[in-house]
């Protein structure tokens, strides 16, 4: 296979886009990774779209060729592809088309990422984001996602000591994160007492250790590493692109605090990009639930099983220093329109590599990591990006 | 990019399997496949999955690691994918399958498609079904599936004089091969007379000019072509798997007659496997509506534009000369669980390359097509198969 670069990237703002539709924010997203990667949609091999739930959200399933049409691209009769994996429908998306430049099939690939989950009622947003839980052993039981994160953060406490407030610091951090971000959901800073004292949503996670349900796209257009510099001067390699799958239901797991399918990821995505953990400089991380982004830490590899807690209540992911976790401010604090979460991850490190996030940290890093998780982790994926010099 | 084969291929009844679940009817079939191409799972390197709307008809999202973790394959952490369509997301699903093995990426993979329509009410799913075509232009307005292409049947009829009887000699045909085949949903034989005064769905079209809405599974596992011997003695190549899109909704297209998303799929298909439609002994073409499959072989270049009525009236496809249509019995009379679809299409042929399907014709045919689409053509897929010798 050969080397595939990110050759350019686009975002809207994520929030409550109540004047925006679907179609209008997918095309936005597509068109500036287009022209941010100097490209000519006449030259475009495929689209990928990473979509949860148009069906539940918009009534439109078939929704990859709807993008492709509003693009004003149908009349090229490309393929325009939708994946779905929960959360991280946007990362296997990205898996796919990275599979489709390696492979030779298409030079150049757009993958956008894309969910409009506000235009119906929280309710029923809510049960579709649980429906990627196990509907026949969890949900009919009553269980929620929330509430299932909830055991893991339990289980963290009970194994580990850890306490509630170590990944309440983590909300606090995406928080402090997003405040530099313009296309953030959230721009509020929150302190340590807001985040411990907010409602309960799953006790012990609270409101703001829970990400908001956000309107949202995002898209990256990919093409082969050999001929990026005709593209950008900052060609980002994709130095590995994995996907690995565990269990639906949490309670079939070998161990509920940690995600096997993130463990597996990881090991595969750093042994295929040459890296180890302490070679990431920055990382966006699937904090959809704070306690997620605690575990996230420890089965990329970032710290030791059981020393999250410690991590966070240090500060150690939180700049200067180790890696540095969230600068877009990451699920929580960004915002988490399902389908394009795993996309806008990687247009922020693309920007992060680049340079490109002057009010943000990390000005000279290599190399970055995007982890994005389906449900509770039934889907993971992991993606480690290289700036080549 | 390296040659794939299908190595092994299964499949479950079609129906209404109103005694099993969606997990039960995804395993048998993706198991069928492993054992028909003797490997191990410890090989199998990903799995794939076409599946339309798991969401609506299960309340489930996030349904490929489901299937993986219920084979109890989720031990592995492979990855699993799903793909969606509409009408071709199994075919889509067996294209991304494809480009994983074609690359190197993986040795062995399984595609499966898979859906379970018949445990929701009948408005329910047809609701889901019209949801594959443009919600905010057309459905809207009150257009359903059916509707939109009895309009392409109606303007077919106004511009080449194609009569009703034609279209509805295929669903005769289709009916009468399905009487064959044990897996079918349909085996009741029909007439010319009864298609004709079928209760209308939309005029022109009539109940038996529509396929049904059916639960069913199928998989195919598919690796190398090169190592191909070690695991079946006629290894099937997939000459070329190729997608095309076009506008969501049907009044956007060129012509309101042709898919140009099958005439591009085609020619490119054609190219790639350097075949001519002549070439094609027998093939899968998607008949959700009758008129649909007429197009089909004007848009695959079996037939000239306009000439597909004289061709079904002169039972020109139905065995015995030039390419037989729809030996399973298509998706009106096989049935049209609509993920599992673009892949039963495939297990099909495969059983007619392999001279596995004793009681159907085509004997020593070597090479076959399938056609799938999705919505009124705003997806189109075709698999060009080679029997090798």
């Amino acid at each position: 296979m050969r080397d595939v670069a990110v050759l350019g990237v686009g975002m809207t703002k994520f929030g409550e886009l109540w004047d925006r539709s679907f179609r209008e924010i997918g095309i936005e997203a597509g068109f500036q990774a287009l022209v941010d990667g100097k490209l000519s949609s006449h030259d475009l091999g495929a689209l990928y779209l990473g979509n949860m739930a148009g069906g539940a959200f918009l009534e439109q399933e078939h929704i990859a060729p709807l993008i492709l049409d509003y693009a004003g691209l149908a009349g090229h009769h490309l393929p325009a592809i939708r994946v779905e994996a929960g959360g991280a429908s946007g990362a296997v998306a990205l898996h796919e088309g990275y599979l489709a430049v390696a492979s030779g099939a298409h030079d150049f690939v757009v993958v956008g990422g894309a969910e409009k989950m506000t235009d119906v009622s929280d309710v029923e947003a809510s049960r579709t984001v649980d429906a990627t839980a196990d509907q026949e052993w969890e949900l009919v039981f009553g269980a929620t996602l929330p509430a299932l994160w909830a055991m893991v953060a339990r289980k963290h406490m009970h194994e580990y000591g850890t306490r509630r407030e170590d990944f309440g610091a983590l909300a606090v951090h995406d928080h402090a994160m997003a405040s530099k971000n313009p296309l953030a959901h959230f721009r509020n800073r929150v302190t340590l007492e807001q985040v411990v004292h907010a409602p309960p949503v799953a006790d012990p996670l609270g409101l703001l250790d829970c990400a908001p349900l956000s309107d949202g796209a995002a898209a990256v257009l990919l093409g082969p590493l050999e001929t990026a510099r005709r593209h950008t001067d900052t060609p980002i390699k994709i130095a590995a692109s994995e996907v690995a799958c565990d269990t639906l239901a949490l309670h079939h797991r070998r161990d509920l605090t940690t995600l096997d399918s993130t463990v597996v990821a990881a090991t595969r995505a750093f042994s295929h990009a040459r890296h180890r953990p302490a070679d990431v400089q920055v990382a966006e991380i699937d904090d959809a639930y704070s306690i997620g982004g605690l575990v996230a830490l420890e089965d990329l590899g970032f710290v030791a099983k059981g020393e999250g807690g410690a991590a966070l209540r240090d500060g150690r992911f939180f700049g200067g220093g180790a890696t540095l976790v969230n600068p877009s401010g990451g699920l929580k604090a960004q915002g988490r329109p399902f389908g394009a979460v795993g996309v806008a991850q990687v247009v922020e490190l693309v920007r992060q590599l680049r340079g490109e996030a002057p009010n943000r940290p990390t000005a000279g890093a290599q190399v970055a990591l995007a982890h994005a998780v389906g449900g509770t982790g039934a889907t993971s994926a992991v993606h480690i990006l290289e700036r080549v010099n």
